[in-house]
């Protein structure tokens, strides 16, 4: 079985999920009790891992975890990770449970890896943003949860605000609660809470002001997926601080493991964003609260208001200042230096 | 006494305030019961009228209801107008009840003006849309709510809307939800379903896919003050709308009344910009709901979480397309052409 932290019940409590077999994982995916990019590709190889010494059908495990979410490149490479090391065991000892086995040791090496990709994007970043803005005190604005909760180790972007805090080098973490789950407000701010760093929480809308105010130094994001131009899908209300960021100069940094890089991607409109359901934004869900609107949460808008509700944008790489990786950092972002930088990444994996 | 509709309970109920003096209508100012710039000004030339009605210290009420809210232009204009009919009602008759009757007689003027303003600015828009978009089938973005729950009419950049769909050129109206208090949500929808427009409910961070894909033609705001120098005040959001519309070559439009024109205002930094609490960023207020925050609604952060929480933000003159008031558009938005329609304006009304 596997054992989740749900979500989407924080920070009001802190419950265990427990999934015993793949469709409950499935589940767990689509409601958001486990997300954010990395975490999505560990919890899918421990899906199909799962599935096989269950004595499921792994393919089909395989593709209903592949097709949970559409926009996150890494689940789906999760999955085919575990799947392909299942199926190579299967292929040459012919015993389902060495299969099952193998499986199980590809998702804990995918687990142990994202953790040191973890730590090795903190430092890049940190780096980076010391080079950006060498005066130091740094106050940097993020968007939803790249934190612990999106990761086997300390995550994406928020890992790089860590380092920069634990280096007395962070003035101030700006966190957007990021509308309509409300990520920033439940989760970045849960984390930067227990780390002990300054933080404040904003609405998404008043990040303007912000900017306008010079009170943004560098704005940290992560990515979901990024395509092989270096167009960055990422939550919704990442572009519109984009196109703020070049308004005000200031640096938008997207950071990312490698494997979040899609070459089968080719540019942004390839990116199949996902649409939620309207009841997101039309009612508002607080876990502790008992409801009564469709989706469970309280009305916000008049009975039978239609909502646009796509889960991501997509930022074009010329809005991105620098793509921060295990492997380093892309700055200016061209297809060339992405591709380098994938090709390297291979061959530290293969040799 | 003056009956309200409590604005704080829509879209869930029409429940109707009364207020017996002027210290509940400030209350009912503070809390948002009655809101948008047009409104307040008529609501606090009541007040003043309520106080000089019942007997009340006059200048104090007025002194109460103008700092009830300090962004809003509109308030202090409609409580001075107010006060200044009762002040020389009383030092040419003597008479107290006179002097009721004077400021009563000042408030019903501003309402009927009100009105008559929005349908004039309705019409000044529509032309300029018509001319900006000769293609019709508008699809217009706003943030935040200005139809006739602001106004004594039908409202500001709402009423413009109105206009075109009452003339079968508006596609689709997309309403900003308007995070922390969800007007957009709560009021906009409300107002737009009883019209019978198309329209579509998107969280604010959304707003850059529409952009994006475009989807957007044109950005029609209120405004809760304007510089001399043509800077727009209006609700925390519509700054980051202005940079997004300019970066995608989309007009920005703003439509108020001239009495939002603050000739002693010099520029937008010296609009004094509200900062309300910050539970309404850490908690979600749903007034069906009992809840447990310190603020009165659900909490969403962390217990402790600090916000930043400003009500408004600026935009300056030359993100502006077009200013719309009941006397004409003014475009390019500058100090000199603003100075002209005020000087008009005021010729209109003395002569």
């Amino acid at each position: 079985m596997l054992v989740l932290l749900d979500q989407t019940r924080l920070p009001a409590e802190e419950v265990e999920l427990v999934c015993t077999d793949a469709p409950a994982l499935v589940e767990a995916i689509r409601s958001l009790a486990v997300r954010g990019a990395p975490l999505l590709g560990i919890a899918g190889a421990y899906g199909v891992a799962l599935a096989a010494a269950r004595g499921f059908d792994v393919a089909e495990a395989a593709g209903a975890l592949e097709g949970a979410r559409p926009t996150a490149v890494n689940l789906s490479a999760g999955v085919r990770r575990a799947w392909a090391a299942h199926q190579a065991a299967l292929v040459k000892t012919g015993d389902p449970t060495a299969a099952a086995t193998a499986a199980l040791a590809a998702a804990r090496a995918l687990h142990r890896e994202d953790a040191e990709a973890s730590r090795r994007m903190a430092a890049h970043g940190l780096a980076l943003l010391d080079e950006l803005l060498p005066g130091g005190g740094h106050r940097v604005l993020t968007h939803c949860n790249s934190g612990s909760l999106v990761s086997g180790g300390e995550g994406t972007a928020f890992a790089v605000a860590l380092a920069a805090h634990r280096e007395g080098r962070l003035r101030r973490l700006w966190v957007d609660e990021t509308r309509p789950l409300l990520q920033g407000a439940r989760l970045t701010a849960y984390e930067a809470a227990r780390t002990g760093m300054a933080y404040t929480l904003l609405t998404d809308n008043a990040a303007g002001s912000l900017f306008a105010a010079g009170e943004v130094d560098a704005v940290l994001i992560g990515a979901d997926r990024i395509a092989a131009d270096g167009s960055v899908a990422n939550k919704v209300g990442s572009y519109p601080l984009a196109v703020l960021a070049r308004y005000h100069h200031v640096p938008f940094i997207v950071v990312a493991p490698v494997t979040t890089v899609d070459p089968d991607t080719p540019d942004g409109a390839s990116i199949e964003v996902e649409q939620r359901a309207g009841f997101e934004v039309t009612e508002v869900t607080a876990p502790q609260v008992s409801a009564t609107g469709a989706g469970g949460g309280i009305p916000v808008a008049p009975l039978g208001t239609q909502a646009y509700n796509p889960a991501f944008d997509v930022t074009p790489p010329e809005l991105v200042t620098a793509i921060v990786t295990e492997e380093g950092a892309v700055s200016p972002v061209t297809a060339e230096a992405l591709a380098e930088l994938c090709a390297r990444s291979r061959q530290v994996a293969t040799s």
